[in-house]
């Protein structure tokens, strides 16, 4: 494997990235055919964090952040760094030396298959960040790696300048090339989905809503009173 | 496996139930002998979480909620969801807009051996959920299962209207048979730990308190002074 | 084994512990080199949780907790109870009485490679619990174990003195004999921090700041333009 | 909870129980609808394991193997011993002396939600165990629990007298009610899949010995040349 | 998402596939830059597994075989099935049925982030497995997926045709476009290990062998003779 | 933390660990009082696997293996490796080379609290070792570490020196100091064993031969016919 920092490389319309940023993480995974779902054992370090941006990817080796500091300079305000390691890890890679790094360049937020540590600053900061760990472990700076290579983060693969979207529920990603389609499918959704909230808030039953009493039938479940057993 | 609706079953006295989530899920549990806890990685969804209701139990495929759509027709005002599934899921099963039909009809709250998402929703609707994961992972609505048969959830056996309690310490069943004396057993330990606090509080030492002096030396344990080592 | 309360042993300079407590969990464990470090699974059971404390350490049997009563007495103000268990266990092993007990007795935190309960309480108590998970499972005072003898927990060994930080970040130990050392070190490299955040919040590059563009040639790593691709 | 033995109860016919050994775990969970077994971390101790007998259940405190001893009092040839803890707990609670005394009981085989030592040993004497961990830690003869009750053991629900089904897929369990029906079933089901095997082996795709090219049609399942990709 | 099958894709040469399986998963990931490894999770259902194959890739929903049937069709003499599910899953969705079927169609193996059942039957069969679980739970045929798409298996990415490499230290995937340079890349590396075999098996030190010396003191590590300690 | 190799250090006596070696781990962590023994997840990597040594410890950096190379320099003939990493890794840190090494230089066996790879070829040799997990990940030799200094490893700590035992059922660590006090005990303990397993193969029930009938009275355990039920 050649180690390379790819400089340039497209993004979706920073306009497509706000709206799918507020359709939020569910209703993406939802609108794109679900697909792009990071694995659920990532998690924010705030309850508020949300996230939407365009993603530089960083591969690091387990306990070595040297190419998240090399990530930052490739970075463009609006871009979100997404940062995984060649063999599982839960050191601490990340911390606040590096998110005041981050916010200087109008980095947006951080999603990484590893550790996190200096919680408490990176919540006041309020710089989001999904991680799997919390750890105080630190890492060195002396092994190589790429940005903006094609990686797998938490079973999603993520390519440069595809759109992140965290939030409360987890790590969607859209590929930059979907994203327009993608915004506009969430919007609809949202619309529909308001519509369907409104009659279920009204008591309307979900078996009745969606027409689910014959598929219940078809499938054989039967309705038993239960009162004389 | 007959897959059944059963739609009537007999609850414990509503005045009981609100008694025993009073006591909260650690007390219950002491006072019905240690049994009926379900395993500890359910965990609230929101901090301030609590529930106490009737247990309409439901027993869905992995990545399918179609039952819990017909379980919620055969719910009544103060019955809590209990959803599990036929094998090992972390899918997000549950959204804002069950969670809309929930309390369009009174229930109470939500435990699932299994994924939930829209947490931000749930969290601003003050619907409580004890779930496995937090997963934007959506399912389908197409195999059947049952409402109200016996299920395993998280190692505790769960039967329709037996009472399920849920705080901040996990969620506890009790029988509806026994829901009665359990309430009247957790209320005469609450009095008893209230003087138990007072005498702790106090300085008085559990060693005391307990009478553990005599086990720790029937045990063997020697006091040894350190000050010379 | 024998099992065996050692009443009393050194402990480190309060004024020394307090400063630790101050430089927080992830400066301490670099300035000692990066050891003492309790696996990431101990997590605080409140953000705000912060501990600074003389380890006075505990090792119970699995589903026991008879030996935290013993414990107490030997506490003086200032301490913190570091809990193990013989074999891995889940349960909760202490709760809002015992930690009435520790209050009274000035102790000022638990960390604890088992479960927890009473969580609101403790919370509402500001009682900081570092713990494996949060669950109601009760515990019995009938087996053995000691107090004041070298354990490992979660991975670090503990011996009774060793000065004890915890905050969000996690639990690192530090040997009381190194304990001024520690601090002083810590002082340092928060000073040396300030100055870097300074910098690296003016936009400095972390390449630059830490001199890395000489290692990413010398490890190969290749900057590609990546507009032609 | 009162502690109980529970010393006679009714078993299925032993000629069934043997045709439901034959049949194997995963014929007999099929036959019966997909119900009763056991999670997949229970595995065999040794490769050719295979278990077919009547359950004889024991609740056990976590680190306590007690009631083991009093369990195999109650026990008949033929019985297999079905254990569980009340917290999870993965110390060796049974070894070479428990199997020496089950083989002289006519005991036919160990499920435990827990750990095992003397493992080499168990293998040489062929005493077929299925076990959560292979674990040295030994336990105690201290505190109370039941034999014969209702247990859940790896998230199945098990009876006194139920059949008990092990080999190298799993653990099952079969009602003793509905016994002899599932063997029947099985070995019908045995006989179906001899024939669809002849048909898979002689080529047949599934596609079309199972009628699925509707069905992906139906689903909207495409198929692409990819040739000229 | 569109569900597609894809029919055609190219193969790298099956003599290079040959002389991967041969240098071993070791060799081949050391070999081609240390990517593309699967996590160790997944292992072979007996010790002597060996795969060497074209990937047919199969991405299922969780708990449904059915585009395992439909993969095995456009499969050839040679290829290995790489299989995953949109979520999580650990069912059996593989049996000793669907063995049969990819034998008589000279599938070499089976790869699959999920359970696998009938194992004793596929032992006997020699047709190797690498899965995540054993598990006798089934599956369905009811729901939609693809074959021969990109797929994240157990963290690594897999086109259709890359080569899949198995043995008991896990999977690896090599790009069907490099594979015949990592076949003389890992053929030398062979080479050039049988060397340094040859001289550590006749005493040589590694630190003399690899010049590690050099390394050690700039590293500031100290010899200490430690006899006077 | 600096870092050092220490190069010699005391043994115990050669018959003493072969004494040990023969007792096996369950039998060693009875006689020494159930401490020492290491987590359940180190497993052996075949299943004759035996190993009776004098630790050589090793700490290394997660994904590195620098300090295995120099360790093997400072070991003598039935030395045993004891390999933990600063934090948790998984990386195959060990493979075909080093146990090459190992052997020429008379190293008896390897306990790893990692990875490990090219196992078949480690089968073959005899070259025994328990270990985290299989993995083919390789790692680096660039990082410092340690030699014979105290550590940590799966939850034991281990001193050169001490006495490392391995088997089917774990690995236990023997303090040098006891060791021969303790290959009394066990040796005493697999006499009495000898006398129980000739009793309980003849019938004898283990509550009458623990005299445990007094015990369940007393915890109030009680029996019940069962047959009127």
């Amino acid at each position: 494997m050649k180690h390379q920092i790819i400089c340039h490389f497209s993004r979706a319309d920073g306009e497509i990235i706000r709206m799918l940023g507020k359709l939020g993480v569910a209703t993406v995974h939802e609108a794109q055919g679900r697909i792009g779902l990071m694995r659920p054992f990532l998690r924010p370090i705030f309850p508020g964090a949300r996230l939407a941006g365009s993603a530089v990817t960083v591969l690091c080796q387990p306990g070595d952040n040297l190419m998240i500091h090399a990530a930052i300079e490739v970075c463009r305000p609006g871009d979100a760094l997404v940062v995984t390691t060649t063999s599982e890890s839960e050191d601490g890679m990340f911390g606040d030396l590096l998110a005041t790094s981050c916010i200087a360049h109008g980095i947006v937020g951080l999603v990484i298959n590893a550790g996190v540590r200096d919680v408490s600053d990176l919540t006041v900061m309020n710089f989001p960040v999904w991680a799997k760990a919390i750890n105080a472990q630190g890492t060195v700076k002396a092994s190589p790696g790429s940005v903006n290579v094609e990686v797998v983060c938490a079973g999603a693969i993520v390519r440069p300048g595809d759109v992140i979207i965290g939030d409360l529920d987890g790590v969607v990603v859209v590929r930059k090339e979907a994203a327009a389609e993608v915004a506009m499918l969430g919007a609809a959704r949202i619309a529909k989905e308001e519509q369907s909230r409104e009659r279920l808030r009204a008591g309307e039953l979900g078996v009745d809503f969606y027409g689910l009493r014959a598929k219940l039938a078809e499938l054989g479940v039967e309705y038993i009173d239960g009162r004389n057993q």
